[in-house]
């Protein structure tokens, strides 16, 4: 398993309607796709930059894992995710070499990916994602 | 001033000897340069992966600002670093725009490259570098 590249940088926001603008009208990227993923509860806005993408992550509900962040830790850099070519193949690589995981088994993530969460701890203090 | 790619994402680590394992065992990324900035107090380790790159910052003293940022948040991502074909330009761009600059103009920093930070409270919580 070796990522070939990085798919995208997630970064918490309290609201994409306010950050956005930073990245439209300072850093000039396009944002190209607004989407609420449900079950994470978040919605989600993708600026393309490269051959990776930026994604912007407001909480849509109190209990989300996103609220807790910028809770805790004010907004800012939540993970990293690396493109594989098969993230069920790669969880199991790195869970063998003693990797927690938290899924198991790659999960419907935005823009149309498969993808699947390193913990932290395993990974350097960094929350890692693995996307298909 | 259109950022063409991600230049780098620089991680804050207490150990590059130690955190390098995760980088080279479970993903598999290649070590291609440790390099230290002795005006920033940080060695560093860089990793080549796609277009863009990781960096590992490790102090090499207490008064690192590297070494503050790990006693307050510990290990994790540090800031993202944008390619840009002018820093100079750049910085006096996104500063007519109305972003906070730590570095009036450019300066030298790891890896050959020029380099100026934007401060975290104009940039939506992410400590952000332009690289030419």
């Amino acid at each position: 398993m070796k990522p070939s590249r990085i798919e995208h940088i997630g970064i918490a926001v309290k609201s994409i309607d306010e950050s956005r603008k930073y990245y439209e009208n300072v850093l000039g990227l396009e944002l190209y796709k607004i989407e609420e993923v449900a079950d994470q509860k978040v919605k989600t806005a993708f600026f393309k930059i490269g051959e990776t993408k930026i994604e912007l992550l407001e909480p849509t509900s109190e209990d989300s894992t996103i609220a807790k962040f910028l809770e805790k830790k004010g907004p800012g850099i939540h993970h990293i995710a690396y493109a594989v070519d098969n993230v069920n193949d790669a969880l199991a690589e790195v869970e063998s070499k003693g990797v927690q995981l938290l899924d198991k088994q790659g999960r419907k993530g935005a823009d149309g990916l498969t993808i699947g969460f390193l913990h932290p701890k395993s990974t350097e203090g960094v929350l890692s994602e693995l996307c298909q």
